[in-house]
């Protein structure tokens, strides 16, 4: 069985905007058992765990054959591993796997620039002017990924791995009134949120969150 | 034979910088002939270019039975196709997979964000503060890739497709300064311009610039 590596106390406070929920996501799909492994700050900077992860983040994913970093790299293993999640055709497989790295090169990177203005410019004056640039960047890229998804349900065909990544990016701006200018990335996130793998996926998550409150 | 998109007059002066570059050397290592397409800024926002490419950038790729976009994507879709570029055993083809992603979701998001520092914030009066936020998440970065790195000449074994996404994410600081503080970096980076398909995937896209100052 897989293990993956989680946040001991994740700063999102259970709201499943950690990495690792990408990854507990497509494991659920993919109806693949795994175990957690909860690491603290500290022990992420270990020799130990650098080996596993040399960035010091989580997730890292661990089986029997290989050890992986990165929820974009783990996401696609457990795809390819499971032959689910990635649509049949090369066509289509190919289209796939550009959402994937569009996701994790092209849309998140202004949505992660978002929380450093947030968390660590707020005592700064021009924070105001910062958010404006910021979120202008990031309605640039909303705008197009509504446009390429369109009526779509999903971003190539079925639900993909594709669809996992994207979905998780951009949910880490709720809360910053964007999300809410486009209705159709707000269905799109609803559908989502409503598939049983997601669901299993936050609770699990959640339950580390409450475990922490009350031990 | 394959077609890629590049810049008609890339932001970089022919650096070798523009995301291009990636894929021409890709498929120079994999000893693959290409095409390329030059776009103009203006020609990225028809809805003829993206429908190949939804989020207006370049590069591109198409061959008969694919159409890609993200370099990412379309640097592990050369690698695949030509089975080359990534180790043979499940356990380093895992590691260079994890690497690629490192590359693009963890490695060159601080790196992007110091351009547009530079670029976006000069009549800024808080730059130099932020040049100093910006370039200390960047040092994070390259501390733990030099420590990974170590004495190895490439990421995971012989040269990959991992080597070609983080040699050229990294390279993006030329001028900056901070790669100088990493010699494992610099000897890292001149190894891989070392190459001879590194070296014609650069002449490439200096070519281009150098017709478009005399056309």
């Amino acid at each position: 069985m897989p293990t993956i590596t989680a946040f001991a106390a994740s700063p999102d406070k259970g709201a499943g905007l950690a990495r690792d929920m990408r990854v507990r996501w497509v494991l659920e799909e993919a109806g693949q058992p795994y175990d957690v492994r909860l690491v603290t700050f500290e022990e992420m900077k270990q020799p130990e765990y650098l080996a596993l992860h040399p960035f010091a983040q989580i997730p890292a994913y661990e089986d029997e054959d290989v050890s992986l970093f990165e929820s974009g790299a783990i996401v696609l293993h457990v795809a390819e591993r499971h032959h689910c999640l990635l649509p049949e055709g090369e066509a289509a497989h190919a289209r796939a796997i550009s959402w994937m790295f569009a996701a994790l090169n092209t849309v998140e990177p202004p949505i992660v620039e978002r929380d450093n203005v947030r968390f660590f410019e707020a005592d700064r004056s021009g924070q105001a002017d910062r958010f404006a640039l910021v979120d202008e960047r990031i309605r640039t890229r909303l705008h197009q990924l509504a446009a390429a998804l369109g009526d779509a349900e999903w971003l190539v065909g079925n639900f993909s791995a594709a669809d996992i990544l994207m979905v998780h990016a951009i949910r880490r701006l709720e809360g910053s009134g964007i999300l809410e200018e486009y209705q159709v990335l707000m269905d799109y996130i609803a559908r989502a949120q409503a598939r049983p793998a997601y669901q299993r996926a936050f609770s699990a998550q959640y339950e580390v969150f409450q475990n922490l409150k009350s031990p």
